[in-house]
């Protein structure tokens, strides 16, 4: 199917505009002031090449719309085969797409899009790994704020294919009240009334809270989260407890590969993971060129 | 000092031009179309505070410039007290910077200016790793162009930061032959006279080659570097030794913790790490603010 | 004082980067190739004079940093004396701001600034009407998604310069399930189901329904706000009465001038209306020179 | 035909490339970071649709191109069937045009799409009214510079649309000297002199005067249009009278439908009318989906 | 003076917020993403230099606010002494002005900063000479279209700088009907009674004529300037004698140094010179450090 | 074939992303705000029409992909026949390429093309007069950063076309010592180490000396190039004899056509000509509509 085409399909949960505009610059950032000064001196423009995205290491895929658009950019005319879908598990040497195109083409994207590949498939692949450890308990793994700037739309969509969910997406979609902004107002009584005063109804309030003394101060007011920040094993499965349903739990603070799994069995709603976007191992993806230039 | 004056002397080795530039649009997607709608409706405009910019963890600082410019962009008459520099290792607890300026300035650009800041200083951090293990040796790291797109010119600062060197920084500026370019030309040779006819003084060539007899093909023709790829030791240490010092060469491939000592004591002139850019944890930086608000 | 400082204290509710951000290219439309060439013709670059921001209506001001920084933009060093603020209420004659600073920025920028006050403050006044209307009762006014592309965000904030509050900022921060949806998952249970599988812990879902029945089978799921869409008085007052307190009740369509108390006394908790900003009538603002040109 | 060559056809007096940069953004904002969470998750990215445009009111249409550009940017390979062109007058429950793709992209893309159509078409519709109430006359209603920052071009693209001509486009096309600038100058004809002198021979000069003592003073100056700022009917009559062919007459200040027909009749050649785009009524359009999705 | 301020002031005809937006980006191309990797591996970034702008020849002086625009992105806290003015004649030698602030700043900024104002001054010189071939005849010259992407502000603005007006700014602030349009019209009078039914009071027309028998037969039309393109001196001669005081008369084609002072004393009004931006010797403008950094 | 694809064939050494990105923008500042209002009111949107891109005069032809991508900006369906390349000589008459689609497209972005295609094509000309003239050297002509900004990529593509190589492409991509950096660091040998210390491995250095004293002391240090800056022939031969093949030698300073042949005659490697981009005779080219319009 035509690359355009490619781009809608390969990722289902992605808006291609959305995506289309996000990696609109970044094949400039390679090619500087110059372009490919290497292929532009040694392919003649007509040679069309066919190759191969090929998973170098097991792990979900993760950003193929994002990929295929860097190619896009140098060639609106590639032809793609999709064989795996974003959220999908690839096994080692198992090949994602075929394209065939310019080989110029192909080759000055090839790291533009093989460095947006192997980033997000690492994220989806981590992210992965928490979902699977805590698929036995009704806990819900999340994303947070911790992502890299310009990076947000990209990253919360990798946690998505990894089978995770997504925290607020910024600032302005739900409320986090913090120790400085209840101290500033007196009270947690006080700091949610103001802020109901001002939000609308579609906003989500979440409080954040330290101990369970402070929970109990938080369970009657009209809030719909709470963060149980940083609190042990003991505190997490107590707050459960008081909570008696009223509110959704998150978990928060200390949240890695080895504490999740007791984590999610103290009963919390969410754990929100910082690790699954600022903390990644990139997925080892290559390109393989297929056969002689044409 | 100001914060403006802050941006140019935190980072001595970053334009502050290009990290003005860079970060101009961080905040905006931190914002979106609301506004930190905490923030902004449990804090009056005019009330200042004061805030820490603290290492969670011990590292090498790096990105300092570009946090600063989240919090400059928030509130451009903050002052700051820098106390460590890009590029200076700090130790667990450390205090990097002091700033004071609007409460709603400081805990709005908090999260943009921590994700820069964590995420370089993880580059330099795991750079400085690289660069001590080989300090033994006359062999030099450098990253690759395995960078997240937008991220090229920050994410090659941060290596710096971490005492190793930049090696191409995009696809203009050096020449690198690989066996696709070699083949269409029809021997190294005949590949290299040909880029020789197309480039400039200022352009160094550097030719890939998998194999010892690929090496001595390529050392008597004009290039300036030969990437000598996924060799193993023994292969690297001959390479050396049919080099003569004639040509400047570069290792990559395979390259870790555990192994980069051993190809280092090769006697390879550089070599290039992937996993500098493309898999890094962030350091752990946080942002305390210090006292009641003003 | 100073018109940045001037930016961020006179719309305490808009984040002063957005309002930067947004106003940044304004005045190049006016401005053209040439610029201002009739008073770069007859007015010297080194001439100072006093202006007055005044209102030749009564009405809520809203709109203040934006205008602002229009100004802003031509003469960085105009000072500002703030008289009134976004939010508040003005008389016919009233003076809500003075300036003083180059004589060719003030009459350059005079039209862009008065074009978004005026647009702003036609907002924000028409909205205080219908939260007066509605003042009786416990319904609140919202917004909806029919504003000028690219406007959002500040349309958005001029009707909370009028008392109401925001419906939801964008197609990302809540779900809204309309009669396409439902058909494409056969049922409300099953498209319910599907999107609470797919979205995080922060987002609302609000539902539309048209019947009193699709009310009822929509009343026990799992949902957040129900969409009462062109209903009329006896059906509202039913569909509260069937409510019970479970879920937020939102009235639209056919709201105006004349309809909105009636709707407000059915006892629905939210009346969301387009008209506030796809039908606004400018407020009169005007910009008087004061004295001569110094 | 193709959405690309719908958007060139449909607005026969809007230069396609404006067109298409001026709306290249506005998805951007409905969509945020998170895309359309709704359709998204409802509706498979395979699924086909057909749709209508529809006008829900009579009126003017102005804005296809624009809205049809919203559709294009979710999906390329929209097919479109016109059946209504810019500039046309349509009846309540006409269709303006069918289109077929993406269903997807037909949902996320709507609301941006008929913001602009029934933002526009309300321009275009106000303005015939001005044009139709001074059809017996000489005089022709224009526009004035009272347009929202960023929609100076399509603003006056809808006034076109609705019969009228434009006013000067920014303050770099046509001169306009007022009090400020006349006081500067000393008089009407030193200021003439003055901006004679600078500007090229294209450009037209406007002059502004508030008494017919001033206006005598101006008729024999080499000026093309004088401004009748705020004049009573007498005083335009009596102005008329006075310039006996020699200048073009342009009337402004407390134009609206009640008002500009006895202007009209004074024999002025030119009304302008800031309503035309600072007070404007959308026009109801919207969208309708056809049969089941495919 | 603070450079802010030296770049309304060195430039009094230039708006300073369109110079600053038009070259908001210039720096950013010699950086590249690495900077002046010279600099500042070499130079301290708290070190203070002194500098001058010198001319290296005579000309007359265009682009001082584009230039201090460069230095100003690289280092807001400048300070400038002004000796000349933009549309001044400088000698050789002759210092334009003195600059001090970042040594860095200063030397990476010094190539955009001479490149613009070699270029704009290039123009100025070239203008001036042609103005000063014609000062004796009532001729005034004009520039044209003919301008570098990109670049028609600023080469247009460098045009008034030498002493001429300009043409018209694009194709949007005055009408010129060419061969074509009139032929798919049919004549002259078509053509332009289809072109008054379109555009507004303040848009002037011009017409292209290259024989004088069109000439007649435009001069009855209402028109208000008629391009005789390539016309020999005496058919301009006859033109200005026919035209009798009716029309503007503009000469172009075949315009250069050896043929102005003739054509100018055929008695035509305008004569636009296409070569006055599109075929410009630089002005040899240098920077000059003073003294030893500091 | 299609325009798209046109734009990568006819220049096969300018990377169409780059370009493609680089004139994205153009059109828009010849249709301003209100677009091409002769066009638009005189020829019907369905028109089309053939046109020829014709040399005036002959040289050496660049920037058709430029002037190409104007075309497709205004119509993306123009069919194009290629009879000349970038890089080739064309003689005056010669058509270089034909073109057939949209008559308003045609006539609309014709000046844009145009303008960048003399520009080029004028570099180009200039270009191959130099490098003809040394031809019998061993000399190579190259650029300089001599370029306007902006234009640097376009510009130094120019030169490629015209035979000639390019210099660094900004600061960051080869370092050049020049006097002040020596003299901050106390001596050659101070700065060639402190500079070694920093810079990668695939960067060369170039030192910039006035004196054969101080080409002596450089001769011996690990520096890759050599700037002979304004020596007299005589320096330069001399300089010749003592390097002796060690370094890559460039002259500078007071190259024109008068005195190219003889400083390539001292038997220096380059000879960097800032006039190639920095004073440019646009080359004359024109569009001849073919036939009356479709």
């Amino acid at each position: 199917m035509n690359i355009t085409e490619a781009i809608a399909q390969s990722g289902p949960d992605l808006n291609p505009f959305l995506c289309r505009a996000m990696v609109e610059m970044a094949p400039k950032e390679d090619l500087g002031r110059g372009g490919d000064i290497t292929s532009e001196a040694m392919i003649d423009p007509e040679k069309k090449s066919k190759a191969r995205l090929v998973l170098r290491e097991a792990g979900i895929v993760a950003g193929l719309p994002a990929a295929l658009r860097a190619f896009e950019l140098l060639d609106p005319n590639i032809e793609v085969k999709l064989h795996l879908y974003d959220g999908q598990r690839g096994e080692s040497g198992q090949t994602l797409a075929e394209l065939e195109g310019s080989a110029r083409a192909l080759l000055t994207a090839e790291r533009t899009a093989l460095n947006l590949l192997g980033h997000l498939s690492g994220i989806a692949t981590l992210t992965r790994l928490f979902v699977d450890l805590v698929s036995h308990t009704r806990a819900e793994i999340t994303d947070t704020r911790k992502t890299l700037p310009l990076y947000r739309a990209l990253q919360k969509y990798a946690v998505r294919c990894g089978g995770a969910k997504n925290h607020r997406l910024g600032l302005d979609d739900a409320v986090m009240l913090k120790d400085n902004h209840v101290a500033l107002a007196g009270s947690f009584a006080a700091a949610v009334e103001r802020i109901k005063s001002r939000i609308g109804h579609t906003v989500k309030i979440e409080v954040e809270v330290d101990t369970l003394v402070q929970l109990k101060e938080v369970l009657h007011l009209p809030v719909d989260i709470v963060l149980l920040d940083n609190m042990s094993l003991e505190e997490l499965t107590k707050a459960v407890e008081l909570n008696q349903g009223k509110k959704i739990l998150e978990a928060s603070g200390g949240v890695n590969e080895s504490t999740v799994e007791k984590i999610a069995e103290t009963g919390v709603h969410i754990i929100s993971v910082g690790a699954l976007t600022h903390s990644v191992n990139n997925l080892d993806v290559a390109l393989d060129m297929i056969g002689p230039l044409l």
